[in-house]
């Protein structure tokens, strides 16, 4: 028998492509070059992205569900794949022409976005550049 | 040099195929249309869920382990691989008889019947859907 | 310095999920269960269909592709996956009703469906049912 | 008892991440947004690109290997990931400053830089762009 | 309409963990030392290898399948599992004591012990040893 | 906007191959045979592992990271996988020789060896036996 209106996180993957160069205005272009090595390369990269979103809430007794698929994936493609896919980071999306756009801030930008969707609570964003290589923000 | 006995978790996964109809009985037939879309279709559709089960413990020292694998794969089978492999969820399990077999409540209810587990604590179930959609239960 | 025109091969994955059973009406009702096994059970299962397209042809040099993937996607998604994803195979799909739904019929079937794509020649089609499991079909 | 000197295939993956931007000098810009889409974007994108190498040989009966992966390491290296990896392939890589960067393309480029390799014969090149969609070039 | 008794290949995974160390009887120690780098370390490593068998047959149209798996995951378990998982190649297989277990005789091996299964044609098995490493026989 | 030097997790894998055997000398015979069964075999077998280390850590607002993964892979390199990959854990690990290695004992073995990684703190180390088996530790 389950419980009523438990608390439980449903995590969900979304994809984008995108290019970026690591080059922070706050350094020299030699500790650009040291920092970031082969990062700062003058005409960028790219990576296909994947984030996972996790939200929590309580399953409606009625329904079965903590939230509606269809809201979250229009919400998610609103705040965050129509702006960053087969983009360019730092040259497309504003918060990265001031800040470096590395994984770890890529991460908490998209946190910023989402953690005001309506129907459920944002838990983490976790952010995987490549299949080695990821990072996880749960705000502060 | 590794201490004795200390807290460790054991992550293992297990794989059932079954079908499922979302349909609540709670809700009028255009309800149900508007919220579950396609998966209120008559006649049901499926998947190959996995299941990803946490258990702590303190690991002894004679053995270095903190559960025998094959005595977790036998209660795992019985209680869960067995009912739902190869099953309707909403026809062949009693549980979905009388609430909706979303992936939040197939989660629940696996939580339900693996916590009596005894040789190590159960910390969470996840239900991998599909390779973008997950649900995880960690208890109340 | 790349050859004009070039044969090529493009694989592109789609997925669906989908509930069935196997039952053959050309069998007696021991041999199904013979045969079958839990694969056979009355209220049938499902599973999270993988379908691998494998399409060839030139390289348009204008261009530097051999078809568009959006042609090629709306193409698939009316012939396969519209019709089979959340249905039952052997209740929603006219062809598995005389044949019975296991994925080398599966995988014939989606064979047949796409042949027809008119921007390039279809080489083969492969249905991956469980991770460990399957089929191939390159026409005859 | 294995025969001696057999053919065999070997498989192996390389991985580089690049940025690029469809855009083909033959095309109008009208024509260029047309079928490019999205990855016609002036500022370009980027993939996590995996290169899957396949070459054939006679196994060497004293040494029961085809090639020295140490030796196809080298070369590949060499001729693929030292000039792609964190790269923009239209502004880096001479050959796509005249055609266009798409991915079919891309295969072919690999397979005529890797087809001198010494030690094995090559038979395929895969380049996989996106989970969902790869290119293979076996040559003419 | 699928037409019947169509040829079409079946794909199916199977896994063991073993250990190995690359030795030839026919090489000097100094020979050994730089052919094989640290896969010749005296106590061995070991991988979790995956293996693909290919086979393939008519489909029976009363059945809907070329083979029954049951017989194929019967015969691979006697011929293959049994004799390699959680054991030693070189050690305690016999045709390792006389040849190298590089993945290339491995593959070779395993499909001489499998070509004899009588319900369907093998047609190649690939053998993965890494995430990046594997390697095809289809026979002479 | 993203707050300047917010807390954030990494997760970066490693890779390594090595064999062992689970024989313990706190236990008779027997019992080796009846706990550990056919990872008891006399002549090892063996693993590719996957080592999954999490690190947390402020954000430096110029240079957009927590840690550098250049330093980090250095330092995993000659903690884990130098000593680790391609050797036999109970024959070349000295830990090994007195307690046994179970992928518990490897886990922790591993946190202790990476837990002085002077650029960011050390949340937890997973290591992944096989696909559907791991163990977390997060320190006590």
């Amino acid at each position: 028998m389950i419980p009523d209106a438990l608390h439980i996180e449903l995590g969900r993957r979304y994809h984008f492509a995108a290019s970026h160069r690591l080059h922070s205005v706050k350094l020299t272009e030699e500790e650009n070059r040291r920092i970031y090595g082969k990062c700062n390369n003058a005409y960028g990269h790219g990576h296909n992205y994947t984030v996972e979103v996790r939200l929590s809430g309580a399953v409606d007794p009625a329904i079965g569900m903590i939230a509606n698929l269809a809201d979250l994936d229009a919400f998610v493609n609103e705040q965050v794949i129509e702006p960053f896919d087969h983009h360019s980071l730092q040259d497309e999306v504003s918060t990265f022409r001031e800040i470096v756009p590395t994984t770890e801030n890529l991460c908490m930008e998209i946190f910023q976005r989402l953690k005001a969707f309506p129907h459920a609570k944002l838990e983490s964003v976790r952010v995987v550049e490549t299949s080695n290589n990821s990072f996880e923000y749960a705000g502060d």
